[in-house]
């Protein structure tokens, strides 16, 4: 498979971000060009979901009511602050929240739904590959939706399903459909000259009939009709096979022309994470994938045995997301004490810079991601510590950093860990 | 010699800022046609590097270790602040520190390396002049560079070898060739239809013949010629004259197109200052340049004698960042002290507006420049003060400004001098 670092170098120049905090265009551009490599190591930290709101009963948030020694401590060495990974008011999706802490402008950088599926299976996509996002359905008798999820299938039924639609074969065009969990599949079109640019089939609504699937624009023509031909030979395999007698299929998205972390920053980074998805969002900004076993723990020992080879890793840290994402308000107490309990294993690395922050919020009484901004701390050397002594939400609204933009982490980091030289003369 | 005052105008429509606060795009044009001329007094009080990182043994800064009682008074009366000239994380040079904090964005406004060596040494570049930095360096029999300073000739030489150069004529080109320190030289490049698009004759490292200077576009072609033809005849010139015989070119910049302080705010803009390097900034926006002295005391003995004839005043302080880039922490605490003793004579002008800030950090322990915010202060009738009560790093974050981009402080500066009409009907 086509590795990203032989990947067409994105237009670094386009890629500019706009700072909050100084209202100048600094770029990739300008800040590749004072870039400079070093033994010195960054770790950055992220926890999932990590900001909450408080309880209705005892007025705290999930991390004011965990015991967390470990994560105090290091608020106490860092400068803290707040960061909002798209703008206030706006809830990230979980590749938003992620690119945007990696330095990518995320509105300018989305992820398409497809894409977005294909990486949470660890799909790895060539570049012209067209990913699109399909759910088994049911249809009757004159092709009406009459149930968008084909009553949940099994995961296996699942599979058993997408082994045939992958015996389908259009000419020019490798044709692969990947199970994902119940009723949900990834279906990749790879061929050259292929465009996402491509309405949906799934209407998403029932009493409706899958819609054709058009071109958006004139080069995407011959995709729509491969696409359409996909989902025609789809519904003759599948009939009978109620209740999934027939594919919806949406967000049809190619890999965006992203540049490389390596390429911006002159780092070698890698991420250790437990879910594909997280694994997919690295990948895509150029990071080496290293173990991660199942626990904080087996992450933290990949850590260690893989310290030498890298100079900058992206942990993440899944449970105070899935917590708050079932509202179980303890339960996401529970994980960050978790993640305290780990931290001595990290602490023992001593890394030059140690960024502890979280991609969105997901507060246990919303018991979704939220648009609140996200606690952050940046433990170095050279960081100018503020007064904060506890690592919570309303402690570092007091913190130097104050509120911020996400994007502006990477170059912080990168200054901490003294890799960049001086702008202008 | 050509006045500045004659330069050709450039775009303000272009020159737009944006506002950290409301995310809105304000810029010159805008600001311009609220400003008016009135008799209130700005004074601009740059404490070159002023903020510093804790002494690893007090846990104190350099502004927290200092006695500084008058400083601390105008805090009590100011709304304080801490400003990032560039974007967080970056550390600024001294061009684009001072350009934000006179209000233009630094990214945007990029001084060359060869301007700004030509504004260390007080020349006054005509529009279309052409700079570049240059040393006297070392070549063998083959023309290979074996010391890339010329073993660091003395001044008094270089001089010598200057005056030598400065005979070379190239047709329809008017040629100088101005000693700095050492090695160090500037060439300037008269003519018309110049460009500054050129690539460097040094290659940075030793073992290599200098490069043949390439143009960058082909508008440069001519340009290159005549920077090509220079280096040739120098290096026939020094022949034999080791160990400087040749010279390296790099940094090619020619004088950005800046709109003047008068132009956007209609001020009548005077500096003080003792290091040529400032004044030339301070003349490249148009500030007429007043006898500084070699100490602060003579600078505010300037002030006084000149406090009658303009609006604006841009004093520099050089002694904070000079102690901080010796790594020498008590001398810049004593650096603060000897400015803050030098504060009543300031104080008893009662200027309308007051500022005190830096144009970045220079820390002690770090010797070098670095991205860390700065403090800001600005005292005057009109400013609503906060609960601010010394100066300092950590005071300041508790300030009413927070944390904000340096290019804001002008339109803060006008406002607070009642110098500025409300926006929009």
């Amino acid at each position: 498979m086509l590795s990203i670092e032989t990947y067409e170098s994105p237009d670094l120049s386009q890629a500019t971000r706009l700072s909050k905090i100084t209202g100048t265009m600094i770029g990739f551009e300008d800040i590749q060009k004072i870039c400079w490599t070093s033994t010195s190591k960054i770790v950055l930290l992220v926890m999932d979901g990590l900001g909450g709101l408080p309880h209705p009963e005892t007025g705290k948030t999930e991390l004011e009511s965990a015991r967390k020694p470990n994560l105090n401590r290091i608020a106490r060495e860092s400068i803290c602050g707040l960061i909002d990974p798209v703008s206030p008011g706006i809830t990230p999706g979980s590749a938003p929240g992620h690119l945007a802490i990696f330095g990518y402008d995320p509105v300018r950088y989305l992820i398409g739904r497809g894409v977005l599926e294909a990486l949470g299976i660890d799909v790895e996509l060539k570049p012209d590959d067209i990913a699109a996002r399909g759910n088994f359905c049911t249809v009757d008798d004159k092709g009406i939706i009459t149930h968008r999820r084909a009553g949940r299938i099994s995961t296996d039924k699942n599979a058993v399903l997408c082994r045939l639609l992958s015996s389908i074969t259009i000419k020019g065009t490798e044709i692969s459909v990947l199970p994902v969990k119940e009723h949900r599949f990834v279906l990749i079109l790879r061929g050259t000259g292929l465009s996402p640019e491509l309405g949906d089939s799934d209407p998403q609504q029932i009493g409706k009939a899958p819609r054709k699937i058009e071109a958006l624009s004139p080069q995407a023509r011959n995709t729509a009709r491969i696409a359409n031909e996909f989902v025609s030979q789809a519904g003759s395999l599948l009939r009978g096979k109620t209740p999934a007698n027939m594919v919806l299929l949406r967000g049809f998205s190619g890999r965006p022309h992203i540049p490389s972390i390596s390429e911006i920053y002159k780092l070698k980074p890698a991420a250790i994470a437990t879910y594909p998805m997280y694994r997919g969002l690295a990948r895509l900004v150029g990071m080496k994938i290293l173990p991660a076993g199942e626990s904080i723990t087996d992450q933290l020992n990949s850590l260690h045995r893989h310290y030498a080879r890298y100079d900058f890793f992206f942990i993440h840290f899944k449970n105070t997301d899935a917590r708050g994402e079932d509202g179980n308000f303890p339960a996401k107490v529970q994980a960050i004490e978790e993640l305290d309990r780990g931290l001595p294993s990290l602490l023992s690395l001593d890394p030059d810079v140690l960024i502890v922050t979280g991609d969105h919020s997901t507060p246990a009484t919303l018991a979704m991601h939220s648009w609140h901004p996200v606690p952050f701390m940046l433990k170095s050397k050279w960081c100018r510590p503020d007064d904060v002594t506890e690592f919570s939400e309303r402690a570092c609204l007091a913190g130097g950093m104050g509120r911020f933009p996400a994007t502006e982490i990477m170059p912080l980091a990168m200054a901490n860990a003294l890799k960049l030289a001086k702008f202008g003369a």
